[in-house]
């Protein structure tokens, strides 16, 4: 796995040439075109520019806490026994300008958010000052120059960049684009993924019924749901014969080799394998002839999904998997594979960790105890699919990891999984009780 | 925390009445409406009933090998040096009715997903069976009845449930559906969230300008980004000055008590506090007059969310969170607790393992291990920011998460912060290399 991992990141990725160019997208024949983006709408998008702050974040002199703005050496030398005396020179109004100062021997109230009036240069705490009446305020801790006060710019300085060209937008970046005054973002739009499915036996998911001999095409209905959420557009063809000629048309087109005008090119193409050994080749021979490069890895060393095969196609040497056609399979093989190539495809550079960790899962998941030992194929990595259960029992209670038992082409499966468990090659199983991370299935 | 999840999940789940009747949603005034929604649209949607698979799975017997379909009995005593001879009958092809049947003595070749013919019970793999020509087949292992065989319905059959009501819709769930034939399901209709940005010094994120003393509403940025990743509908009101009848009203037109005709009331209400103690008092006193049952907490022993509040109001007793108005401690209380009440006003049933685990995270984490030690304040539950990177360093490599340094306001730490650490109330702290859990931050 870590080799098939690292080889989809080799054959996508720019050449190293000292540190990346941020502004540069690593998809193969350029990135893809940019287009502005209001910041409201762009969560999940991926930044074709790096964004620099439009404005000073505080765009004032601003007060952290609720108290009096003060100069602070009016107040050097106050104690609980001692306390300075300042008279109070009016309030700032939350959201306005000060409009008033301070001048030696005042206090002026100010709100927290409320901007720092001229004159002061620290703010005492609400909770350090008593006013006794007749417009005094009482100051019973000195403040250090700068106390309680966030200066203009100090958090963003305005022209500073604050994201970088290939992230992908999250919610919380939102507000810090909506934070440094950046209303519109350009971004890369999001990459077409052409899904193939492949069979004489399939039929579409919707058709009103299924004849003998047929199955309905299952995973291009959850494929389909996983590209859009992954940030990608996806188009899926019509349901291709097992004739290799019908496929390499299929592909060619999705390509844009032999597409219709006005069509666009898919950035990345998945072709669902036909179960037959026969539609297996007929991938691997088209994934060759469409070449160079064509293969570049044909079967993986992993349980479930060693019947993948993956390469390089087309004028824009264009990302191709064939994946395979059991639908927890082919899940699995998006999930740790493809998906990898639809994030670069889209222009998203991956967070130096995750492209680091090729060997490992990098991704998140919940830590739980398997409820039942499993044995293992120690020849290849392997996926367990597990349901999730809670057990308060004393000495073996929590989040517990149940192995899903499955057959070749069984839907409860499907339906009864929560997440997957990693068996990496070389370990013989794993025991009861053994602490586990679960990755949730998607 | 604990104690805050568990309040919030007991006032707006039914009461327990024995096992959780799957068929109710738990929402205080009943459940949403329900809406029919073609199957291929509906992730991230939760089902309004359980559903029932409207055709067997797989529709005929079918084989799992490429290989001979043959009667078992016919091979039994086959073995490498004496295989049973089988004359071959014809080929069944793929997608279509076998169209033919074995007979004693005879073979039929069958595809992997093809239609076991007539007459056979089992199929002998093609690696065990060779044809020396004379439309001749020798067997050279024998064959259980119902080996390489999936039964009719023995996946799924007809009128089995197969998903209950109350669940969310993964991407793999509509390949479920899919495979049993539903079309379309009935689905909650998604929930509707008030956020209500408050403050004087609040303007809208996408002013053209920040005046002095005024700051951009990022929160509600964020927040509508995240609300809609979960499934909520949003709708951000105008913002709403630090005066207590202006709140009371904006929060009481949103649950619908005065609201204009045709509006939809509320399921869930946020509101996003002005930082003043001023403000603060406002929302909670609203809260209140809105009951009963009005507040269920103010403040939280958490860091940072201290200065959260939450009840229910209304004529439908709506969730109201008041969320403190720093963004990072407003999306951290959201992720925390608000998602929840969300999720439940959705329809959605918590899977047993997640309502049940009150004390813990119960969200899918990366493991790292801390890069620098960190202090925390032992009465609280702490969350912290951590910036997360790869080390190839021999003694302490792989992924290790570095705090962001933070401070009141910091916007810089939005854009920093890759994920969260939660350090549980009563620990001092947490030592450098110490091995940590990170929530990823969204």
């Amino acid at each position: 796995m870590g080799r098939a991992k690292r080889l989809v990141l080799e054959s996508l990725l720019p050449p190293r040439t000292g540190p990346a160019a941020s502004g540069e997208g690593p998809v193969r024949g350029g990135p893809s075109p940019a287009e502005v983006v209001p910041t409201a709408r762009a969560a999940g998008r991926v930044l074709a520019a790096s964004v620099l702050a439009a404005e000073d974040v505080p765009g004032f002199d601003r007060s952290t806490v609720d108290g009096y703005a003060v100069r602070a050496a009016d107040t050097f030398g106050a104690g609980e026994s001692a306390p300075c005396l300042l008279f109070e020179a009016g309030q700032v109004p939350m959201g306005q300008e000060a409009g008033l100062a301070v001048g030696p021997g005042q206090a002026v109230s100010v709100p927290t958010g409320g901007m720092l009036p001229a004159g002061a240069d620290a703010v005492v705490m609400i909770e350090h000052a008593v006013t006794p009446g007749s417009g005094l305020v009482e100051v019973s801790r000195p403040a250090a120059p700068g106390e309680n006060v966030v200066r203009t710019g100090e958090d963003v300085g305005r022209g500073t960049e604050v994201l970088v060209a290939g992230r992908r937008l999250t919610p919380a970046d939102l507000g810090v684009l909506a934070a440094v005054g950046v209303r519109e973002v350009a971004c890369r739009r999001s990459p077409l993924v052409v899904v193939i499915p492949t069979g004489d036996e399939i039929i579409p998911a919707a058709s009103p019924s299924c004849g003998i001999g047929q199955v309905r095409d299952i995973t291009s209905v959850a494929l389909a749901a996983l590209i859009e959420r992954d940030g990608g557009e996806v188009r899926v063809t019509d349901i291709v014969p097992d004739r290799k000629e019908a496929l390499a048309e299929a592909v060619s087109s999705a390509l844009g080799a032999g597409g219709a005008a006005g069509d666009r090119p898919a950035d990345l193409v998945l072709i669902l394998g036909g179960s037959s050994v026969g539609a297996r080749d007929h991938t691997a021979a088209v994934i060759a002839e469409l070449g160079p490069p064509g293969v570049l890895f044909h079967g993986l060393a992993l349980k479930p999904g060693k019947p993948t095969i993956y390469g390089l196609c087309g004028p824009r040497r264009a990302p191709v998997f064939g994946l395979p056609g059991h639908p927890v399979s082919g899940l699995v093989v998006y999930s740790l594979l493809a998906r990898l190539a639809l994030r670069i495809a889209g222009g998203e550079t991956l967070p130096a960790w995750e492209a680091a960790s090729l060997e490992e899962t990098a991704q998140p998941a919940l830590t739980a105890r398997l409820a039942t030992a499993v044995s293992s194929d120690q020849g290849r990595d392997e996926y367990l699919c597990v349901h999730l259960f809670w057990s308060k029992d004393a000495s073996a209670g929590g989040l517990l990891a149940e192995p899903v038992p499955g057959k070749s082409g069984l839907i409860t499966m499907l339906a009864h999984a929560d997440g997957l468990v990693h068996i990496p090659v070389g370990r013989r199983g794993l025991e009861a009780g053994a602490l586990v991370e679960v990755i949730p299935l998607v």
